[in-house]
């Protein structure tokens, strides 16, 4: 099988390594970053860098990883120019932009929309982690959409990297995640730079920094490029799990403020209930 | 040397552990749940469990790791009692209100306000772990208030433990650590509560649940009573650093809602510069 994949970095750059060791499989890359194709080529993530014009015709998948907003204009594009047995794959954050897009596409049964929950806050080809999505979920979207031969292409392709795939509405995969995946990383983002603005003042803050701390502002290293795509396509359901947690948030605050410790405790109380999910 | 630990939490029961592994050393432990003591005994973290009358008495070092509120009723009680040789010391999370509450005891001299800057989401003695403090900071609040003989045995038991100290004012320890600790908490704490609410009507949602989620609520995990104490205690600084996050967080919010990615690229490029520390 020869597997082209669009968008060399975190996830692009991890599929291709995944993919590289399979037997039978060669993987194209491609990517208009000249600085990633060459790292791509020395770390050996895929055998052969080649053009988007190239790939279209000589891969009989392609997977493309590139931020969301380009993936909505590369995939109609690539739709109008493939042969028909050739099955096109996005693994984007964000489904319902895309799905809107091709949905009137003649080809549009050549596509399957997915995106492999895995990730870490690094970005580029270096940060292409071998395994990365070995146990990980995998979510297709609108599955009645593909063909069943592009499904079943697109399963196996998934599964041989390690990953299970559920099924689910555009919708619905964009209002959970903008629960459990992009409210997490506006949180970070938001708590990074609040701390760095009080480090103006307080050159040593950051000498005392906790595991705590660490942890939940470890996102905001996370690449711009990625998220602002992701951030914009999801402003609805993002928007609206801001509102419940800002809400949230200014609620504790006022416990605080007030030391309502009563209420404090009750809050926490509740939130501790998160040890159902998490441990 | 007998050291008498107060309270075999988390933090106590790990430095009740770490203690009672070294030579010459008798670990008493103090905690009035009995499930408590019970766990201690059976986990092995102290020689034996006193009462705190009889810790009084008997040690040399106390260290009192209860929660902040209950550390703020005991020191001075045991101020009042121990002998002149005996050295206390308190590992709470706050610093100016305990500071301030012995500030005029004739004893003072004998006490030592500390901070060991470690620890985990989870609480108890069975919480407790050997090494938690190895190559941690901790910190010494007031150090000129403390004898020459107290210090010198405080800093050898934090240093028999792994710790490096630094030396602050309790003022200046409170604020930055509602800024690099506690406020890590109560996002974790609130992002916990903004998806458990959801989860009410998605029963699925936290099938998909990310590492960057997983992350970013860990701390949501922690202990009530230990947390309501010191943002209770801390909520001057806490109070501004909340302030400070929701309004950064409200302007990520309304760029976002206005798909106004410019501004969302400033802001995450601005919070990217957390590599700076946290790599």
């Amino acid at each position: 099988m020869r597997v082209g994949v669009v968008g060399l970095g975190l996830i692009g750059g991890s599929i291709a390594r995944d993919l590289k060791s399979q037997i039978n499989v060669t993987v194209y890359g491609v990517d208009k970053n000249e600085t990633h194709t060459e790292q791509a080529k020395e770390l050996g993530l895929v055998h052969e860098i080649i053009s988007i014009g190239e790939v279209t015709l000589d891969a009989d998948v392609i997977i493309v990883a590139t931020p969301v907003d380009v993936i909505e204009r590369l995939i109609p594009q690539i739709l109008d120019t493939v042969g028909p047995q050739t099955v096109v794959i996005d693994v984007g954050s964000t489904k319902s932009d895309i799905c809107d897009k091709v949905k009137n596409h003649p080809n549009r049964h050549q596509f399957v929309a997915a995106h492999p929950l895995a990730g870490t806050e690094f970005s580029g080809p270096e940060a292409a982690l071998k395994g990365l999505f070995q146990n990980a979920k995998n979510i297709i979207c609108e599955k009645d959409k593909s063909s069943d031969r592009a499904l079943e292409i697109a399963l196996k392709v998934f599964e041989s990297i390690g990953m299970n795939t559920l099924f689910m509405s555009a919708e619905e995969h964009d209002r959970h995640l903008a629960y459990v995946s992009h409210l997490s990383h506006v949180t970070s983002f938001s708590l990074g730079l609040t701390v760095l603005d009080i480090e103006k003042d307080e050159k040593q803050i950051f000498n005392l920094a906790s595991t705590g701390f660490r942890s939940t502002s470890r996102l905001a290293k996370s690449n711009p490029q990625t998220w602002k795509a992701i951030f914009g396509r999801n402003r609805k359901y993002l928007g609206e799990a801001l509102d419940g947690y800002i809400k949230t948030l200014s609620e504790f605050r006022d416990a605080i403020k007030e030391n309502d410790v009563e209420r404090m405790e009750e809050l926490m109380t509740e939130a501790n209930d998160i040890k159902r999910i998490l441990n």
